[in-house]
Order: structure tokens, then C-alpha cells, then sequence
């Protein structure tokens, strides 16, 4: 359970982001699972302030990609070296989608890091979480100022070079990942008003659907399907709530008025 | 553990998407994670084609979101309307970000509805995973086509109204979360090759710095830092591979041999 204090440690860092429709999809996932501090490294301020720009102008029909997160934008900013954006930090975790290159630290699963991640924010660490620019990923020197490395787990076809995932993307199922057990502040899941349906309305429910084979003539051309106990097994089966049940029950009803002569 | 012939027997629907970006993004989310089904409601065939399109062009630096999902955008179908598009599923969940409607069924966050699927998967039923258009979700009259409704827990800010994660990334988190136990054609993590540092390189290492700290002078200035198990404890935290002992060996050697008035 990750409290709203604990969230507020992490820092996700975008490094070397060049579009500023990703920058604004990661602020958006950033919002969605309840974090707040977003920086991006990049020595030209262009992507981040396009970023920015579409922000502001969010609710235009063509700018959609920040929606909603203008509380994590406006609060944004930008770094032009890594060292400095990390420099409060006292956990750097680098994502990584492996490639080619030679490890030189261990990667483990995001799921394995979440759990390590989540202690760090609950002791009063600040955590940096970074993602590397669309086209490389983190490099060998940025990744070096990581103290852990993980990565989303993804498939590789066989003879195919798969490199990464969507930036955005990424960073949803990264944040996912650190919110799953549920944070305070999460949306509530609605609660079901309906009463279900007892066993007394099922019953009634057979019964009735028992009539109504018997007066329509089904019993006689399918007896073997008409069976108490095969019927009450297919009562089982129909809806779920009293109200479901019931309309049920009234439909049945109906069929059986129509044949008695009733017109309505 | 989710098997290639489990995986193939998902299909991601897309109803209403109006975005082609969006489309990409999920055909790409959609080969990230193996599987490969994608199916596409819409009436209208522009945002469908336009996709496809893009994808074919893919490679060309301002088309982006669907990049190397060729397979799945290929592959993918478009149906005028869902009851079609659902024709040959056996379980059919739908994903809402619940909103403001008044629901009717139970919704389950979507790691609890995961196991769920991946049975069905295994089972070898044809599941169907939907997802709404950009703007509305899905609505009501397309939930009821469902027998599981599901949801990706988001931050819920007080009195705000939060409507929906992005579109792509809400297909990622559920594929994620479906593939989170691990599946077959996973990218291997790298093994690390390099040996761990022993003991002995740990106590070869704690000598070099009590000689260097004493050579230098340092144990003389400062003797309560100098103790050799609070400098054994240091040494606790220096590297963790052989080679990186080893770095520390020859560097503190150096020290040794400059104080000991060599030039090299």
C-alpha cells in the first residue's frame, strides 16, 4: 500500500526524450497512478517546452497526449545533464530493454524491483526512476549512475532484433508496477447496489420455467430435457441479481398468460 | 507461465478508436507482449486504414507509434460492428475506467481478473479483451456484451473528475499484467559473466587500504576512522565483482608505490 508521502519520493527522469507527445504520455501515466515529479535531461529545451505548449493547450481536439496531467507538467523540469537532475536522489533505478550490449550490472525484472522501490519510498528515500530517449534507450555511461537496472520483461521472436517498447507505454506498466498492491488515493471500485438473486428466487424461477415448458408444449416434444433437475441447473445460470431473476420471472409469467387465452 | 498457443488464442478489440496513432500503439503493446490478434470496430475505415498505412511506412521518422508491430497490424481485421467482431470469442472481458455511470456489474481490478483469463487462454477458449475509444470508453450498451468487467486501478484526485488512461498504455498494462508470471519467447535477462569478488579479494583489498591510509598519513590524522574493522566494514562496500576488487587493488598499490617515491 503505497501512501501518498511514499509517491511523492519518486522522481520519474526522461533522459534525451526528443518527442514531446511521449514527454507529454509519460506525465499523463505519471498522474495516473498518483505521482508527481517528472524531470526530463536534454540539452535543448525544444521537446520540453513543445511538451509544455501542449500542455497549455490541452482540450484542443488535436492535442491529447498530456490530458489531464497539467498538474505534473506544470511542475515538470528540465535538466540539461544527468548528474544534475539526479544530484537529491538516493536511489537511481535505470529501465532498460537490454539490446545488444554487453551488461555489465545485473537486470532484473520490474516486478523484483517494485518491492525494492516501494521500501526505499516508504523509508523517506528519494527514488529516480529513468527511462532513456525513444531511439537508444539509456546508455552505458547513463546507466552507470544507476545502482539498480530493470527492465519490463517482453517477447523475443526468434531471429528478430525486438528493440524497446513505447516510452509512454513503458512508463505505465513501470508505475503499474509500483502501484499494483493499491495506493491510498486509488479509485474506488464501485459497489454493487443490487441484491443477489436467493435460492427462493431460483427456485420460484424453476418452477415457473417449468410451467411454462409444460403449457407451450416443449415438455412433450423434449422430455428429456424437461427435467426438474436439468432445468434447475439451468436456472443456475440465469442472472445473477434479484432484479435479473425477477425479470425473468416476469417474462415467464407472460408466456404463461398468453397461452392461457390472455391477451396481454 | 503463458504458452505461445495460449497467447494466440487472445484478441484485443478496439472499439470505436478513432486515433490511428492509437492503433498503432496498441498493435505494438500487442507484439511486445506476444500475442497477436488485433481486432478493430469502427464503422468508418479511415482511422483502421490510416493505421495501416502508417505502418507500412514505418521506419520513416515522423510515424512512430507502431513501429516493428508489422505482424499484428497485418494481421489485423476491421468489423463494422463488435457483435461481429466477438462472433468466435468463448469470454469476453471488458476493460472501463468506470467514470461516472451507474454500473450494473461487478468490476475487478485487472490482476484479479488476469488469472481468470489465463486459464481461460489455457483452456484453449477464445478470449476477447476490449477496450473503448479514446473518448467515451466503452459504453454501456457494448459492456453488456461482456461477462467480465476489469479495470486498471488509477489515482482518483478529490474532486476532480479522472476519466480514462491513455489508450495504448491501458493495453499495455493489461497485457503486462497478463504476462507478469513470465511466458515462453520472454527475452532472456543476460547472466552476468563476470565473477563475484571472494573473501580474499575482500581481505586483500581491506590490507591495501589500512597500508595506503597509514603511508599516506591518513591513519595518523584521523585514527578513529582508521580501525581496521570500520575500514574492513568500507571494503564491505567497494564493488561487488572480481574485476572491480581488482580496479580497487591496482589503484591503491598505485598510491603505495608513488608514496614509496616511484614515478610510474
Amino acid at each position: 500500500m503505497l501512501t501518498s508521502d511514499a509517491r511523492a519520493q519518486l522522481t520519474v527522469v526522461l533522459v534525451g526524450a526528443r518527442n514531446p507527445s511521449n514527454i507529454g504520455a509519460a506525465a499523463r501515466a505519471i498522474y495516473d497512478f498518483g505521482f508527481s515529479d517528472l524531470r526530463v535531461v536534454n540539452e535543448y529545451a525544444a521537446p520540453f517546452e513543445a511538451a509544455q505548449l501542449e500542455d497549455q493547450s490541452a482540450g484542443l481536439p488535436e492535442v491529447k497526449s498530456a490530458v489531464r496531467a497539467s498538474s505534473v507538467m506544470q511542475r515538470a523540469r528540465r535538466f540539461d545533464a544527468l548528474a544534475e537532475a539526479i544530484a537529491d536522489c538516493q536511489l537511481v533505478v535505470g529501465t532498460t530493454a537490454i539490446g545488444a550490449r554487453e551488461m555489465r550490472q545485473k537486470i532484473e525484472p520490474i516486478r523484483e524491483t517494485a518491492p525494492r522501490v516501494r521500501e526505499a519510498l516508504d523509508g523517506g528515500l528519494r527514488v529516480a526512476l529513468l527511462f532513456g530517449s525513444e531511439k537508444t534507450g539509456l546508455t552505458n555511461d547513463q546507466l552507470s549512475h544507476c545502482s539498480v537496472l530493470t527492465t519490463v520483461p517482453m517477447y523475443q521472436p526468434e531471429g528478430e532484433r525486438h528493440l524497446s517498447m513505447n516510452l509512454g507505454q513503458s512508463v505505465a506498466v513501470c508505475l503499474y508496477e509500483l502501484s499494483r498492491e493499491g495506493f491510498d488515493g486509488m479509485r474506488e471500485l464501485p459497489v454493487l447496489h443490487e441484491a443477489a438473486a436467493t435460492v427462493e428466487d431460483r427456485e420460484r424461477l424453476t418452477q415457473l420455467l417449468l410451467d411454462a415448458m409444460h403449457v407451450t408444449g416443449y415438455t412433450r416434444r423434449y422430455p428429456h430435457n424437461a427435467h426438474e433437475p436439468l432445468v434447475r441447473q439451468l436456472v443456475q445460470q440465469l442472472g445473477t441479481s434479484h432484479r435479473e431473476a425477477m425479470t425473468w420471472m416476469g417474462f415467464l409469467r407472460q408466456v404463461l398468460r398468453r397461452e392461457q387465452g390472455e391477451t396481454q
